[in-house]
Order: structure tokens, then sequence, then C-alpha cells
């Protein structure tokens, strides 16, 4: 990702120490023909030219300034950096990059994989599929209705992570963060810092030591985990719906790739694995965020070779959306091997809705009654609505329950509840809520 | 915590099996009365009866339910349990004793501790510190300004608890989400959800499977695991301003308390190690939370018995803020060796200031040449003002420098910046923002 | 479990006390007798005396050396706990009952466990079974040798933990760990630590200080882990198998047990489940563990309560060890079930061997040339080896292929390699290793 | 590192197939003429190459084959990777490369660093500092003897990394592990897979699936984080012993180094800060080693991408053993500070050497009246064992402490118990056992 190189890292510090300089000229304290050669300069900087001065001088800031200096009037130098101490530009940097990228990037990429998957779930949203539960057949519903579930759950995420970068915030406040060196310039430094950070679309935080509170980037960082937890949750279930046994779903294919390097009849899930492995190495960074939540007093730097690890979970969730996007616009769905699935346990699904009549009509143990009954079919391999209809005990029961919900008991397949409206009722709401 | 011990569960559970009687009885499927004995029965059922019935059965919620149905008329047994599935009865009593929980003892304790630290902020605002960085002595500070950080990310995390508690949902929608059982009884099955849902004071989830979407409980998980982050680092510094060396605050021991079996003498920070280790303990436990966002399909049993155990993430939180603000109580700050500390380095501070007014005058390269005036300084032992004001190099600079700035420079115990003003600033957004 | 209990903790730490004393008396500081009473005077402490005491001066081992001193002679009271510091009792308390139910009670009930595997996987080295990687069918196994995995895996973790155990060690060298009190009364402390550790049948660290050196219990604890992975491995795998569509193990269910509390057919793999979860709720805890063995200078505190808690981590481990091995012992395996599910891609099993002979016969780019096949087989819904024998490009090759190998590529059920043999050779090495 | 780079990972993977060829000619499957075509062929194989055609096909292990075979006659092709599974290839290239890695650079390097810390601890042996626990001054001991702790703890980890390594293994038992295709060529399989992994200098697995199993790969990890640890703890201990107030040891600076880019005096001990921070940032994957212990059946492809972060861990844990070994060479201690800090606790430190003499003159709560000492002692600011000599209900027991001990009583700085002797045993215990 463009935000996450060091190129780009780089410009974003150059963009803060451009708005310093500008800043200053606003409030009278260089002209603007200084602030102006300072930005001029700013653009000018590389990366290559800032890793050369921070291998002589061995701190990263102050080479910075100095590539700056470099590149401006005697007049200039002085307002180069002038009242930053380096965390003032580093946090403000990484801020500014982290809610450009939210903004820029990840959203939209997220908006674009919630709508694929509404438009499968609309599209599927009457496709019959038995529902799992344990991994076992439960009750049926359709395969529109259990994407719905991730629509929403991903529209969920998108809330989460735009709430998030919203909070995120500069500094322009010193060294440890009592404006000591800008309340030298300033009545009132706070404006100062304000004016700074406005040029850049940034808020200051309320409070700052030497480095931003830890907690809006923490709050970032577990949107983007808590967002890559429901991509592994539908990666395992497309896996596993990919399983030989219960091919429901599919991805296309690729003409020349080759699934197996021994088996060459293999078609395996991978993207889906890769989103799953590639979850099980990131999330656990969420531990280090919490560590870097700690920093002595005004700060200590053991949260600073840590965080410079951080964009690497942004870059690999991006990766995995991206993929797992694709993913979906490729995917199959086999609706006679969902259908067959279904007929293996039809004859089952009529166990529940026949408790509930029987309750219904007043059964006193109408659960307990059904659960035998179903022992007795497997038995007797019969369906258990035949059993109930000859089982003399429930007579008085099966009597009270109206023709049309006994043709329902033996219709199984049409047992979904409101998994069509449901799924109707989910994608409308984040299509709404989302603008999509 | 009562919220969470297995009583106080398997009355919140109840509570919803109650809920769900009177909302049949809303919708004339069963009769008020048959609601009412419902209700009175749930209140009579304890987690004992339940434990003994479910050791038979081997099903929690089939053996709550049973507990009901004993102690009901045989018209009102078909009605307790009706047409629910074990989660829907699980997930909401869940959301409701997290809610309640955060809302009646967690927020009210952390607005507490709240209270108690803008107390000292505000109290010591004008106190001296050294501020540190890196462990090293910085610019100097208030030690009301030090608090005032942790005024403001416990004020911060407040917000984030109060959301996420907000969020909360819970569910009636049966075994796989999609309202089967209660769509062979109601029309529109949402709307029996939603009245369930509303005597209990708690939203339905916009989409369910077996459970409810994790996101909610997982937010709330973050915002308890970077709140103990915040209460971590704060137990941090204040251990570190413990330190035999530093000793600039300390906790007040009890009259019998023995510090160490073998060194009589020592007074060891230990309520600030405990919060500490706690942490440790606990923090880790949200790789679960983030593991237990993924259950297959339309549910797995994989995030049963691990969500049993987050309870006591909130539990040990809870008792860490008791403890952390009876702590803060005590606190007592050590004035004189926070000055000593200062003086121990009050040569360096002007070095700063002195850069930047010397900058202001014009000069290119001030950082570099107070950096050698303070080699000089600590080489020669003497003030980096006085070498200043006799470096020839420099005079041109020094004599722009006003003698109102200069007199600054030699009160290095002023050149405490915006500490005093920003302490108040913070502890008065927060106590409106929290109406504390 | 009785190790962990706190009643047991504290016996423990009194063992520690006799022993001490014990060791005083050989080295002629105190008299037998004194050693004698303390000895008698440690039995009868109770777990509830020490925390009324702690209760009273909150020390722990203060309280605990308190209630000693209570039961014993003026002449003997200054010899209780005599020049211990408080971690020389915790510590070495800590090894011994790591030590001592890793021996008893751990690794005998993994031995069993081992037992169980090995009697499945003897007892089934020739039930054939579709192999599957991806979760697609690949090449034939036997069911028997896919438990071996699971018997090599359990016997390498037994190991782990054995020799984990065996590394842990005691400490008897005061406060900073440099033997100064012993050293005012002894000319070389460390013998009289040895007498004193020997007793209780553990040996010193080379080098402690207030603490034994945490690693050998991280390293127990990452044996406990990493067991905790390999069962929730097997989990995983048996959960799998017993998916509806699979159908291949099964867990016996109790008669009056209940499945669902509205699905009255459902039989869901609780056991596998639950293993799963417990290992989600437990794994994490190694984090807590290496943040543990970090501890400031001669010691800090922040790794006290943290460790209180890695005891269940243990008892977690071997609860779920319990349940895993009934589990084991019920498990049902559906031979025709694994036959049927064999016979779906029976078709396909001989494309690898296929290849392997027609690339030994001399054919460039077999893999390649088999792949087309596979393809052209699922279109014409052929078998591969039928299509390979029409196939003009391959005549040649086809026909350096012994009669016997074409005949095997025609029976797919006999490629299984050395499934059984090494079924065979896995048990036999690990009966042989861990005297099973 | 170069074991870590794709070429390199390229280069290992062509070994493994080089020598499964050399197998195969010595097995007389294939002529040695094109056994040796092949193994000229992989030497010339490059990483590129391999990723265009991976790029074409998708499948990197196929790719890595096309590339021998396009440099081999017809007549060698069929034997390129002739038996082998993509992970026959992988797991032994991994296992060999970690090996090689452990072997050649990672314990070459902690010898090294174990040899600095014995140079430091030796000289050092002597050096008095007051020992630290909770921060607060406790008894003391030697610098030597802090850094001792070290040297057994990084010994202690050298040998673990040891036994880890040579656990490492490989396999050649195809894709399900059961020798399928190998056992269509070989009457046992096993002394094929036996001579390639011979050829290798690695060990078979006694069991693999498509995979070898996880755990030899889950205790090196471990290994490297808990070295890690100890790293991190050392580098804690460092940074705090550098604090302001403390300065009892320093990091060497270049002469053109800047400290802060604001505070011109800052000395920061960024070496060990940023050693606890890279520790931050990798010891939570482990959390990934442990979820890659799982893998379904008989394997799923959910640890592939994961496993690809692992020489990420090693790359980090080398490069802070360089950086530590550095900063320790560097090192320079101060015996000023640490006598002056020494000196501040003096009093105190008679309090146990104290009570122990008492204890053992009989008196039966030496311990309580010492500790009332110690409070009067502060109040009155006087020395303790002048007030212990003038306190009458002490006068008995005092009397009978003979004269050497009483005026070593009045020598704290000689109460460092066996600090020079133990640091002596713990460096030669290490330089004998690693042949330093």
């Amino acid at each position: 990702m463009p935000y996450f190189s060091e190129e780009s890292y780089t410009k974003y510090k150059l963009r803060v120490e451009s708005a310093l300089a500008e800043a200053l000229a606003k409030h009278n304290i260089c002209s603007k023909k200084v602030a102006d050669e300072i930005a001029g300069a700013s653009e000018k900087v590389t990366a290559e030219e800032v890793f050369e001065e921070e291998e002589r001088i061995k701190h990263d800031i102050r080479a910075l300034a100095n590539c700056i200096r470099n590149k401006v009037s005697e007049e200039a130098k002085p307002f180069v950096h002038f009242l930053a101490t380096s965390y003032d530009i580093v946090d403000t940097a990484n801020a500014l990059r982290y809610k450009e990228f939210s903004e820029k990037e990840l959203i939209p990429l997220l908006n674009e994989l919630e709508r694929e998957l509404i438009s499968i779930a609309e599209r599927e949203k009457n496709t019959l599929q038995i529902g799992r539960t344990h991994g076992q057949h439960a009750e049926p519903i359709t395969f529109g209705f259990a994407v719905a579930s991730y629509v929403n759950r991903v529209g969920s995420r998108i809330e989460t992570i735009t709430n998030a970068k919203n909070a995120l915030c500069g500094k322009m406040s010193g060294a440890v963060g009592a404006y000591n060196a800008s309340s030298v310039i300033f009545e009132n430094a706070e404006d100062f810092e304000k004016t700074t950070l406005d040029i850049l679309g940034i808020k200051p935080a309320l409070h700052s030591t030497q480095i931003v509170p830890p907690e809006p980037i923490a709050d970032l960082a577990h949107a983007a985990v808590s967002t890559f937890s429901v991509l592994a949750n539908f990666s395992d279930d497309m896996r596993n719906l990919q399983r030989s046994e219960i091919s429901e779903v599919g991805e296309l294919f690729g003409k020349d790739q080759v699934g197996s390097s021994t088996m060459p009849h293999k078609r395996n899930p991978i993207t889906f694995e890769n989103i799953k492995s590639i979850y099980k190495a990131f999330m656990p960074r969420m531990t280090t965020v919490y560590l870097d939540q700690i920093s002595e007093h005004q700060r200590d730097l053991t949260n600073s070779a840590s965080q410079r690890f951080l964009p690497e979970l942004f870059g690999a969730l991006y990766a995995s959306i991206l993929r797992i996007t694709d993913a979906v616009k490729k995917l199959s769905v086999d609706k006679e091997h969902m259908n067959a699935n279904f007929n293996k346990s039809k004859e089952h699904v009529a166990a529940e809705p026949l408790y509930i009549l029987l309750a219904k009509a007043g059964h006193p143990d109408a659960h307990e009654a059904v659960r035998k009954l179903t022992l007795l079919a497997q038995k007797e391999e019969k369906g258990i609505v035949e059993l109930a209809e000859n089982d003399s005990s429930l007579k008085n029961y099966i009597e009270k329950i109206s023709s049309k919900n006994m043709l329902a008991l033996k219709s199984p397949e049409k047992y979904i509840g409101r998994s069509a409206a449901k799924t109707d009722e989910v994608c409308t709401f984040w299509k709404n809520k989302l603008k999509l």
C-alpha cells in the first residue's frame, strides 16, 4: 500500500513539517515567503536522502529536518521543525496516514465486498439450504439468508472502522506534551497547535505527552482485527461448504491452475484457506497493540519499533479483503447439491414444527414426545409425521392442528421461516446505511 | 460480582423465559394467567435445582425449562420455553447481564476513579515535576498535568465502554436464526421477538443465526481490555515514581502490614504491581474473544465453554479498578523529592528554550549549537545559559532575545508551558462530558 | 485438582518450611527436637488459619510462618522460616507441586489416552478411509493410520512434558539470591540449600535472584499448551468426521441425554467441541507466561498474581484429557460410511499411481497428461484408467506398465501404501518408549 | 538472513529435489547420470524463474519442478520431483533451513553474547550494587552477580534451542503420509525416504501426513520466544539502571549521534528500548505457531501462509541478539553511582542480618522486633544497629552475637553473601557446558 511504504511515510511527515511552517506564518512567526520555501523544499525531499542523513546522525526526524534545511535559505532555516518535537511530526503523520488509508482505501474496498455479498444474498435469498449447527443438519434456511449474516457483520465492522478513524488525532504540543517550547513564543500555544492540525484536517488530542494517547490507534486496530475475524469466519464456512462430501459452493479455477502437485484431480479452496491463514498470522498482533498502550511517564521508546509493524496488519487485512472480494465474485453455488444435502435430513426437519404444533395444541411435554418419535423414526426408517399421525397418545393433539399446518409439516422445504424476508431487510438496511 | 455468579446467571436466563411467556400472552398465544404462572415459577427456580436436572439430562437450558415446567399447571406447561432455542435464552441473558453490569457497576466505579484522578490532577496542577522520556529527565511539567493524561485516557475509555454496552443485543429467532418455529405461529415473527426483548429493555440483533453476532461482545471486551491497559500504564508510572532513588509518590501502608518477610524496612508498591500483574493475566484473553468470533455455519459449539470465562475478565477489571481507586485515594505525593529530582536537571532544562530563542533570533542551526553547548556544560560543569552568554559566536543572537525571555531562561522551574491550564481544561472537559 | 487447591498449595509450602527446619538440624543450627517440633506443627496448620492471619498482616508467607510459630515452643520459634525469604518457600513449593502433579497425574493420564489411541489405531489399521487434504478427498489411507498420527504426536508431547518437569528447580538463596542471610550462618550456604532441597527431591537452580529462573516453568507451560493444540486438532478431526454428510465416526450418547432443546433429532459432537473451546480459552495464557519471564532486577512483583492463574491451565488440560480419553473410549467407527465416502472418489484415486507409472515408463510430462485426463474424466464421467488405456498418445507408456500394476490401478482401495505397517511401527515405538 | 530470503528458500527446496534424484539413483530407479543431470539443473534454477512459472500455473512446487525439468533431457524429465508431493519438498526444506540457521548463525551468535556476559560478570563480580526488589532497595549484591543471572538464563536457552533444532525432521512420504505413490515403486518405501533424508543430514518423522508433525517447529519457536523474553528482561534492567536518578550503567554514544530532536542534552537507552519493543512485536507470534499446530485430517492449507511469516521471528531474534551483544560490549558501568546508590540504603541493610543473628541468639520473634526498629530508625534518623545495641529488650540476645558478627553488621557493604563465588560458579559452568 502506498500509505505504508517508507517513501509514503516520509511524505506524510514532510506534509506535517510543511503545515507547521504554514502555521508559523499564519501566526506571524515567520514570513509567508519562508513558509512557502519550506513547503517547496518538503516536496522535494526523498526518503532516500533522509535515510542517508539518518545513517549519519542516528535520529530519523532530525535527519528529516536537516534534509529540508539543506534546501532552504539561511533566513528560512530556523523555522524548519521550529518548536516541534519528533513525535509531534511522527504521531501526526501516523494519524493522518491511517485516517486517509481508511477513508480512501479500506472503507471503499469493504464497501465493494459488502456490495458483492448483498448481491449474492439477494440473488440466493430463496435458494434452499439445510442450516447447520455443530456441523449437523438442523433446520432449513436459504443460502441468501446465510450470506446475509455476513452482510450484517461486515456492515457493522465498516461502521466500527469509520468511527475509529474519525477519532484519530494529532499533536503539536512538544517534548512532554505541555507546550513548553511553543509557550515561549505563544500566549496560547494550543491555538497554534490547532492552526497546524487544521491545515492537515486532523484534530488535536485533548491531552498528549510526548505522544498522542494510544487509545484511538488501539481502537482502529481492534476494528481491523475484528473485521478480519468476520472474514475468517466466512472463509471457514465457504471452505466447509466446499468439502468433497458437501460440495455446495465452489471457487472457479483458472484454466492452467494446478490444484496439487501430485493429485491432478484436486480442487482446493485455497483462497479461503489463505484468508484464514493470514488471519492466524495477524490477529495475535493485537497483543502488541495492547502492550503498546503502555509507555512510561511522558513516554518511553518501547512502543516505537513495535508500532512500525502495525501497517502490516492493515496491509494484510486490505489484501485479504481484495482476495475475498474476488473469491465472492467467482463463487459458484451448487443448488443441486444443496438440495441433495437437504433431502438427506428432510424427514427430521418436521420434528421442530411438530413439537411446536403439539405444544400449541396443549401437549404438556411435546419436546419429549417428539424426541422419542425421532428415535423411533431412525429405528423404523419412517417419517416422524407419519409416526405421529399413527400414535394414539398424540391423537387428541394432532386433531387440533389445522390442515394447513399438517400440510406444511409434510413440506419441510417450506420450513424456512423468514429467511427470504430477513435477507431483504438486512440488505436494504446496509445499502441505506452505507449509501451503497 | 453478582452479575457473574452461576446463581445470578440463572436468574438472568429465568428473566428471559419469563419475558418470553409475557410476550406470548401479549400476542394472545397463551393467557395472561399462564404467563403470570410462568413468571411466578421463574422467580422460584434456583441455580441448584437447574444443576441437578442438568446433571440428569446433560442439557443446561432444557434443564432450566424443565425446572419451570415442574412448577406450573398442565395448561401452562406447553408455553414454557415455547418457540425458543437455547441460545435465544443464553445470548439474550448474556447481553442483558453485561449491559446491566456495565451500567450499574463498571461505569459508576470508573466514574469514581475518574473523580479521584481529577481531584489529584486539580490539586497538584502546580506541583513541579521533571517530565521523563526514555526514563531520562526531559522538560518540566507538573504532577497534575501528568495525572491529567490519565484523566483523559480513563475518560475516553468510559465513553468506549458506554458505546459498546449500548450496542449489545439479544435474539428470539430460533435454532438457525430464521424464525422457523415462530413463523409457524406468527405472521411476522420479528414483531414477536421485538415484544419479548422490549420487555427486557434490550434490542434484537438485525440478523442472528443460532446466536447473536459476536461483534458487540467483542467490542465490549476490547473496551475492557484497553481500559485495563490504561490502568496498567498508570500503575507502571506510579511504581517507577516509588523507586528508592525517585521516591516522588508513595502508597500509605496499614499499621500492621508487613512489607517483606525478611527485609523489615521494605515498602513495596504492591497495589500497583498487582494491577500490572492482573493485567498480564487477563489482557491475553482478548485472543479468545477474537477466536470466538468464528463459529461455523449457523454456529458450532466451540465458542460455548470459552465464553463462560469471559465474565472473569470483567470481574478482574472491576476488582482492579476498585483497588486502584483505593490506591489513588491513599496516594501520597512527595513534593520535596519531586523538587530535588527536578533540581538535578535544572541546568539542562534551559537547553530547549535557549535553542528556540536562538532560532527565533535567526540562528540557522540553533539545535546543533545548543547540543555542543550541553556537551561543554557537562565537561566544564557550568550552566548552558552562562556558557551561551559568553560564547562570541552566539552574541548577535543573544542580543535579540528580550530581557524577559533571558530571565525566563534562568528560571527553569517556570518552563512548564501550559501544564496547569491544560490540566484544568482536561478536568473540566471530562467533568462535563461524564456529568461528574 | 488437589495439587492446585489453596489447601494443597498451603500444604506444599508447609512441606518446604518443614524441610528447611530439618536441614537446619542436619547442619546443627537447631536441634533435631526443634526440627521435629516444626515438622509436627507444619502438618497441623490449615489453609484457613493462614488466610485469617494473612488478612491481618497482609503478607502470605509471614502469615504462614506465624501460624507455625504459634504451634511451637519458644525454643523452636526462631528457627521457623529461619534464613528464608518468602520466595524460597513459594518458588520451591511451586516447582514441587508442578513436578508431582506432572508425575502422578498428568503423565499417567496422558499415558492412558495414549493407550486408548494405540488401541484404536491397531484395531482400525486396515479400515479403509479416504485421506483428506484441504477438506477434499485425496489418496486413501486407513483410519488406524490417521489415528497413528495422534499416537505419535501425543507420545512426543508426553516426552516433552517429562523433560520439562525434570528441569524444574527450587531455591533457598534468600531475598536477592546471593545467600546473604544464610552466609551469616554458613561457610558455604549452597551446601545448606542443597540439603534442604534434597529432602524434597528437587534440585536447586544454578542461579536464582529472589526467584528461581522463570524458564523451567515457561518450558512446562509450553509443553502443556502444545499438548493442548494436539488435542484440539484431534477434536477438530473428529468433529468434522461427525458432520452429517460425512458420518464416519460418532460419540455414543447417554440414554436420557438431550441433543438440542428445540431439535430433538440432533446428535452433536459436544465433547470434541468442548475440547476445542477450552483450548481457545487457555492457549492464549502462554502470552502471560512469556510476559512473566520478565521481572525487574532481583524481581518485581508483577509476576505474582499472574502466576497464580497458571494452575488453571494445567487443570483445564487435565480435565480435557480426561474428557477426550472418555470420548475416545466411546468412539464408534462407521466403516460403512467410510467405505461409501471412499467410493465417491475411487475413480480419481488412480490419478496419482497412473502418473507415477507413466513417468516411470518414461513419459516426460506425466503429471500434465494425467491432469488433462482427469478433466476429461469429469466431463465424460468415465474412469481415468479406462481413458488412459484408450489414449493413443499414452499407448507406448501404458504398454511398459506391468500387468500387476495395471491391475492395481483398477483396485484403488488397495492404494493405501504403508498405512497398516506404519501404524504398527508407530504404536510399537511408543509402547516401548513410554513402557505402556 | 540468507536462510530466510526467497532466493535462499528456493535453494533449499532445490537441494531437496536434488537429494531426491540422488536417492532414486541409489535405489536404481534412474541412472546416476540422470540424477547428476537433475542435481546440475537444480543448481542453476533461480528464485526469479520459479516465480515467473508460479505466476503462470499458480502452484509453487510444480513451478519449481517445471523449472528443473526445462533444464534436463527427456530421459531425466520423469524423475524430476518423482514420487514426491509438494510438502515432501517444502517441509524438508524448512526443517533443513531452520536447522542450519540454528547451527550456523543463531547458536554461534548466542554463544558470543554469552561470552560477553561472562566477561562482564567476571569483571564486575566484586562491584558492589544494591539489590532491588519491587524497585526498592533490598540487600546488596555485586553487579557481576546480577549479570550472572543472565549468563545462566541465556545459557539455558542455548541448550533449549540446541535440543529443539536437533529434533527437526523431514519427510518423503507422499500426499497423505502413507507412502502411497512410493509404495508403487518400492517394497519398503520408508527405506527410500531414509536414503533421501540421509543425503541431507536430516531424519524422517516417525509419522507424517501430508506434512511433518508441527511440534518440532513449535518447540523451536518456543525456544526462540523464551530466549527473546530473557533479552527483554535484561534490556528492562539495563534501561532502568540508566534512569537519570539511578545512572549505574550507560550506553556509549557515537560522536555525531543526536539524542533528541529538541532536547540536546538527552542520552536515551535506545538500544535496550528497541530490544523490548521488538520483543513486544514478535512474542505474540507464538499464538500463530500454536494455531498452526492444528491442521485438519491429512492437512489443510490454513497453516501455509501463516508459516511463511515464521522466519521473521527468527530474523528479529537474530537482529536483537546482534544489537544487544553490541550494547553489552559498549556497556559502561558507573561504580561511583552504584556506590552512591548503595550508600542511600546502607543503614537499612543491617536489618536482615540483625534479625538473623537475633533469631539465632534465641529471640522468639526477631523479625517483628527488627521491623519495629526500622520504623524507629526512620523516625529518629538513626542506624538500626545502634538502636538495637541501646534497646534493653534485646540486650540478652545482642550479647550472644559474636564480636565478628557485630562488626559485620556495621560493614553492610560486606553483606553480599556468595555474590562473587556464585558468579564464578555460574560462569565456569556455562563455559564448560557450551565449550566457550
